[in-house]
């Protein structure tokens, strides 16, 4: 039996939600859950492997379980077991061959700008700060440059190893009022540290630190070095994965 | 010099305002961030005395200092120094018999209640989560009961001593959409777990368990075991104090 998970996580508490030795990640915890329920090991993919400190609304991930508990039941007994910050928003039955990462057409993610200052004790881990005033829409004609098919190299973490770094933006937009600032962006795929490179770059131009023209000249040039370090990730939210 | 705090907390980490020897309190970690900055030991005073878990978005506190910095450096020191859960909004220089508790004329609270299942992670901190569908409307006529002058012993922690337990309520209202039910209540003052006595009670009536007649009968009968437990101390936030 192939399970489906949509899933919610507050990444702030854990490495991420790749599996690694020694680290509490996400996939460790729903690991170790799925093991206590079945009492045997059982492995999870995910469809996006979000960083540390990443956020999900709506991660989506798969598991093959031996048929003794209903999709609901699993639901139920997943939440019971998972700690308050790990959420199963729903669980469903799909085909065996499901793959979460190969089969996905597109994922979101929104990133979260605050002008408030000092912090929000009930907002700080979930934006980034920043103090300087932003024009948000010359941030907002940069985003429209990132629509369409570009090669990203320029905006993927150092040491990543893609196939091809040439990715298809369907949607790219900044929103909101100025205190707070929420940038929603739709892709195929993102590689790592993408969309935080973006936002980096984006509050560049915001800041008044760099033109528009920084947008195609990076896509153009592909060189990581000229672009700046990604934004911290407890801004950045992944909200779905479309099938 | 004496110094006025508007206060925003995150009480989730913390045993409370007060200070307790061994427990991690924000009054003790507002006293130590002085303690760093003045190189003295100073004593702060809070106008409420809000409970392990508990938030705050306006919480007011005052002590006395040397005139060594401006009202506006403390801002700064402060919040350079406490953790992020733990914000000074304000800070200004006021009369030296300023008394945040004996001052204040009124305080405000708020209490969260969710339907949201699963709680959500980013929320679950924030809200009592109540599976039952609730009564709005009955709700809110209980609310209306408690307005006036009123003995509200029954409603108080058990082992509290107050002079009187006689208090005024200005304001109590239920808010909201269903999925997220706010209460909004404000009175010259509240002896400890009122606030969350009063909420569960009008949660019994919500979820058909009790009459709204339940009110006045606490309220004239004064038996603190005849009202329920508190509610959970994390839906609760101090709003404001009034001076």
């Amino acid at each position: 039996m192939r399970i489906k998970l949509c899933l919610e996580y507050d990444g702030t508490n854990y490495s991420g939600w790749q599996w690694q030795a020694n680290q509490d990640t996400i996939q460790a915890r729903i690991e170790a859950a799925l093991e206590r329920l079945f009492g045997e090991s059982i492995r999870v993919q995910g469809a996006g492997r979000t960083d540390a400190g990443v956020h999900a609304r709506g991660q989506v991930a798969a598991f093959s379980a031996p048929a003794r508990f209903a999709a609901d039941e699993i639901y139920r007994a997943l939440n019971a077991l998972l700690p308050d910050d790990i959420v199963v928003r729903d669980a469903a039955e799909v085909a065996d061959n499901f793959d979460p990462r190969r089969d996905a057409r597109s994922r979101a993610y929104e990133y979260h700008v605050s002008s408030r200052l000092p912090p929000s004790p009930f907002e700080y881990r979930y934006c980034w700060t920043i103090k300087e005033p932003l024009d948000q829409s010359a941030m907002n004609a940069a985003a429209h440059l990132f629509i369409g098919e570009h090669d990203f190299a320029a905006f993927r973490s150092l040491g990543s190893e893609e196939k091809t770094t040439v990715r298809h933006v369907h949607a790219s937009e900044w929103q909101g009022d100025g205190a707070r600032l929420i940038y929603r962006v739709e892709a195929n795929s993102f590689m790592r540290h993408m969309v935080r490179t973006m936002v980096a770059t984006m509050v560049e131009v915001g800041r008044g630190k760099a033109a528009i023209e920084v947008v195609p000249r990076l896509l153009a040039e592909r060189d990581r070095a000229q672009a700046p370090a990604a934004a911290p990730a407890r801004g950045l939210f992944l909200m779905r994965v479309c099938y």
